[in-house]
């Protein structure tokens, strides 16, 4: 079976169900199967809905049925409202009458304990056995604007319907979702579809976000994760996502312990690194925010924005306008906070507005000065030269009171519509915090709107990174790598670990085993200058801490000792230790440090991660990651994100490192991680000594830890 | 006379003028002229209102007058709406007539160019000449809103006067206070007086701060500052405010490099660092926040709040509840992010709690779950056994939609009410971004709102941070230091900088200064073990680049090699330089390496900064800074503040290093920098070797750089 296809079935039922069953109707439109009957009828659902309580024979107006199997027709979408062990049985029903969907709106499942766990797992039998899509259980269901199909109790609806427009939301978390849903009207922007899918009995995120990558109404996708139960499922969404070239904008709690603690105990999901996160969806191409104001923001401006582009730049860059210079400061600071270029205006386009304002300051920031609330008018042809200008890829304006006073607003808005009607293809974004209708109204003309400065220059940082990623088609994913198992012998020692480590690309050193004194001078004199000994044994991993290294040692009466020193000691501390022999290797030229490593995440699988050595990783946490394999490029990638790059490229004085061969390195290590994903847990490579430019990379130790812990993936 | 009593001279002509003349009126509403006399009697301001304007016969309804010779009585406060050369001509007649204060709202000073700043020098001169005092020019003056006061052409007060309340504003850009006024009523909050103090020829914010801190209806003082004109008149103002306890919070713009070049080219102030007004405050026990808006908040929250307070602690904590485990999730996260701690409640409230809720996750986060929208009576009940418990100083909810659904909002607006007038003394704090009404209403109740989770957490952070600061009388400053000169001979060359900071504290090895071989061998064996030695002369800065420093020299022929290497070096490469001798000193022991240094600072004066030696200061930026003097005890939370401290503290196996000693040669450094600022511009101690604990520091290099560009200060 296509997963594809699988992961978006059933949808058509969830989204655009032409009748709609409740079960476990209630009179009482507070109550959980009393909204969505309210709901529906409210809002003008045009469908069918039958309310269904066998206690009832009416339910807000309606003919109510005693049961699934007494409806007249078998209805595209059940809303299931009645508790645990009664929603099983409903399920069942539904299923045999051959309902398309269900949403099970009631909590009492994993979320509850383990009998709850115990019902759920029932669920997702059901939904795999039968094939009927379930949403939830424990959720707050969804929604289609367009279609007023109401499969949720939120109280966001109880005012009133959201705009009708491009923007759909997938949450895990229902609160979060329904709150994002309002807020994305108050930022002017229209809603698709809404989805919340709770427990994720059967229906996940990552299907919900399948589905809208193929659906026309839907223009972008806004998520919102705590976790991730199926890593397969989300990537190839998110693959699917932008082939359709949908945007897709996330955000994942649970970034510190406090709420990754939190997010497990009410979802029950795995503790994947947040981290890693950032990895996958940097990969797939979306872009990650950090707040859910953020998340609403991004959203809309994508939405009023359309076909409006920064051009792929790299760096977002901006000609800012206020009308006054404390606002144009502001502007500043919060461009430097977010990467957003605040590039000089060219000559002519500074000419253009000193002749439109003598006293503004046309540079950039451009301050109008007070001028602009006593002479209005002239706004239009002054962001008309801003939109026009070549130095800067976007135009952000501070509107700051302008909307509020009803003589500037009129005036205002003209001359920003008229500007941005001359300059279809530029970006141009406004601060402005209200009136509502103001900001649906800028909204409308193109203009993504943003409350405050800060805001609009995150939101510029987020919308440029999501363009070129998906310009770029995203990171290049590496080649498709074969899994392939890894002998056990592989991780015995440092000698059989570097011996596979090696032939998978990653620089060692020549070196020789002695089991004995002999061995080991015949050894030094083959090597030729100043060594490194080293116990070998598969039950030593802390070598120093027993006396089971010696450095630098030369000549062979000094080697012999340091040899029978090691071995002594060996037999002394590890008294039970097998050991293999004492590795000896040539002493490392100089260079800078660096820490290579995998780690296996629980989600999403293999991660390859690069720092400098010595204490830069540990107290700076100055660290870079990816999803294995990774390309030499995106490896270079890496080691560019590293607030210590300097050090490797020539900073204080140092000869710039071989960065080509450290690149080669990780890339080598990643594809190592990856092939061999079912048997390693994690490698660590430390310290890979990057030398001068052109004389490579060394690894001096290595470390490979077997999936001990995960005897089916072992088994594999 | 004293400064402090002048600094808020004339103020109350200011802010409580019995009459007010506008200079250059006009009928039209929309002019300069025209809108403080639109404003005044749209608002009801019940003074004398003089227009002035000799073309006219009456403005907007009211006699004009033809100059102010003609007025019928001195007014308290004039506005000057005149351009450059007219508006002196204005003030010297004021002046004349015993006009209290002016406004001058016209632009055309400064910030206009050569002739404009002459203008404004004498603008600057008539105002310390007469004492009349002067408010601008190129501002957007002030605003009392008890006494509807209005003396600014603001288009925020064209559509209605802001409440009136406990917060007072002093900004010196006018469109940034006037948002501040407006966005403080959406947050709940009353304004008592307003004042933009624009190009400062003679009121500056300080003088402004000095009054309010003895204006009885301003509770809480907001200040945004882009620069500082005069330090002592800001830093006096403040102890002031602390002295008469009213929070001070104080937005400082112009963080970043292309921020503060826009400032300067606008303000025409000075580039103090950005990092010195961080300590500025901090020591005046002022709270710096990053925005706009969390000047907004954290002042709306000071007077929501009233007495209710943190109790003192050093970190707050907060028990959060959300009606949702995903809000939950963020609080969480928000919390760790700006280190607000999120404590289990005690085993009592949480059997309490699920009591209330059995669903509910009661540890902390508390998630209420969907139940809370389904009975949302057991807010009050939740709230109220949050606030009684003692594991946190502060409840944090998050609201949602709770405000915006009418059935929802008036049980959880009664439930509040009872519970936080039940717990007086506790912070109680609601993340809820609307209605504004209902946000008005919680703010009556003593709740502190912030519009999202990020700023709650970031705003109960400020709070702690301000009642901490206050609470201990701020950082200890240290006594008053006497300035002194610092003979020319201090910075001749390394040995007598030594000589100077080793009498005032410095820690240094005992060195000897040779002049010939003999003298060499003789030095080094009084020194007994190996010695440095290094090229002495006030004319070589670097002295590893011509070949001055041997490192690690022992017995009598090595050395003498060593000086005679020394000698011919400089003779080759630096011929020109005076030659003193050459330094040597013992070689260091082990430890870690820190820099000391002191700057000089435009506006602030002496500086004293740390940071760990090598790379750490430069790669990672990791240095902490303060005003000098400081005491130990502030040396020592300097040293805590390095992200690498740890190193300091024994991690990574390290011994733990002597920081007792390191303070002392801190607070030691920044009293010489205090008392010698007149004289020295740049201290650098590069490196100063931190032992292991009781081992002591060591000193091993110093350099002093006098002010060479500033005569006027060296001759003092």
């Amino acid at each position: 079976m296509d997963s594809h296809k699988f992961a978006a079935q059933g949808f058509d039922a969830l989204f655009k169900p032409r009748s709609i069953a409740v079960i476990g109707a209630s009179s009482d439109p507070t109550k959980t199967g009393g909204r969505p009957v309210f709901l529906l009828q409210k809002h003008g659902y045009d469908g069918a809905i039958y309310p269904v309580n066998p206690k009832a024979d009416a339910i807000q107006g309606l003919p109510a049925f005693p049961s699934i199997d007494d409806l007249p027709a078998t209805p595209d979408l059940i809303l299931v409202a009645v508790p645990g062990a009664a929603a099983l049985e409903v399920l069942e029903k539904a299923s045999s009458r051959g309902v398309g969907a269900a949403i099970v709106l009631s909590a009492g499942f994993a979320e509850s304990g383990p009998d709850g766990r115990q019902l759920q797992r029932a669920v997702t039998a059901l939904a795999a056995r039968t094939g009927m899509r379930i949403l939830g259980p424990n959720c707050l269901g969804a929604v289609s604007v367009r279609e007023r199909a109401i499969g949720t109790f939120s109280v966001a609806l109880e005012k009133a319907m959201p705009l009708e427009g491009g923007v759909s939301i997938v949450s895990q978390s229902g609160n979060i979702g329904s709150a994002a849903m309002r807020m994305l009207g108050d930022c002017g922007a229209g809603i698709a579809r809404f989805v919340a899918t709770g427990n994720e009995a059967d229906i996940q995120a990552g299907d919900a976000i399948a589905w809208l990558a193929g659906d026309p109404d839907t223009k972008v996708i806004l998520c919102c994760l705590e976790t991730c139960r199926d890593a397969s499922r989300l990537t190839a969404a998110l693959a699917l996502a932008r082939q359709a070239k949908k945007p897709v904008v996330a955000l994942k709690i649970g970034t510190s312990e406090a709420g990754q603690k939190a997010a497990l105990s009410h979802t029950g999901g795995l503790a994947g690194s947040d981290r890693v996160f950032d990895a996958v969806f940097a990969r797939h191409g979306a872009v990650r925010v950090r707040s859910l104001e953020e998340l609403v923001q991004v959203g809309a401006a994508i939405e009023a924005l359309g076909t409006r582009s920064f051009g792929g730049d790299a760096t977002p860059s901006a000609a800012v306008i206020a009308a006054s210079g404390g606002f144009g400061v502001m502007m500043a600071d919060a461009a430097a906070a977010h990467g957003v270029a605040i590039n000089p205006l060219t000559a002519q386009t500074q000419a253009r507005i000193n002749k439109i304002l003598p006293l503004a300051s046309a540079v950039n920031p451009v301050d109008a000065t007070a001028q602009m609330s006593a002479n209005p008018d002239v706004l239009e042809a002054l962001v008309d030269a801003a939109l026009g200008d070549s130095a800067n890829n976007a135009v952000c304006i501070m509107l700051a009171l302008g909307m509020e006073v009803p003589r500037l607003r009129s005036v205002f808005m003209d001359g920003l519509a008229n500007a941005a009607r001359r300059h279809p293809d530029k970006v141009l974004v406004a601060c402005v915090a209200g009136p509502k209708d103001a900001i649906r109204q800028l909204s409308g003309l193109g203009i993504a709107c943003f409350p405050t400065i800060d805001a609009a220059m995150a939101g510029m940082a987020a919308l440029a990174r999501l363009e070129k990623t998906r310009a770029g088609g995203g990171n290049a994913v590496a080649e498709a790598i074969e899994r392939q198992p890894l002998g056990a012998r592989s991780w015995r020692n440092e000698a059989t670990a570097k011996a596979a480590l090696g032939a998978a690309g990653l620089p060692f050193a020549a070196e020789i085993i002695a089991t004995n004194t002999e061995e080991a001078v015949l050894a030094v004199e083959k090597i030729g200058g100043p060594v490194a000994l080293k116990i070998l044994s598969p039950d030593i991993q802390h070598k120093s801490d027993i006396g089971g290294v010696e450095l630098d040692i030369s000549g062979a009466r000094d080697v012999a000792a340091a040899f029978d020193r090691i071995m002594a000691s060996a037999a002394t501390h590890a008294p039970r230790a097998e050991i293999d022999g004492v590795l000896i290797s040539p002493m490392a030229g100089r260079g800078t440090e660096l820490i290579l490593g995998t780690t296996t995440d629980p989600i999403f699988g293999p991660v390859v991660m690069v720092g400098l050595g010595g204490v830069f990783a540990e107290i700076f946490q100055d660290t870079a990651l990816r999803m294995a394999p990774v390309t030499e490029e995106e490896a270079g990638e890496m080691l560019r994100e590293l607030k210590a790059f300097p050090l490797l490229n020539g900073a204080r004085g140092r000869a710039p490192a071989d960065i080509g061969a450290v690149t080669a390195a990780i890339a080598a290590l990643s594809r190592f991680a990856a092939r061999h994903a079912a048997d390693v847990a994690e490698i660590d490579i430390n310290p890979l000594i990057a030398r001068p430019e052109g004389q490579g990379a060394i690894a001096l130790d290595a470390l490979i830890i077997p999936r001990h812990g995960d005897p089916q993936e072992n088994a594999g």
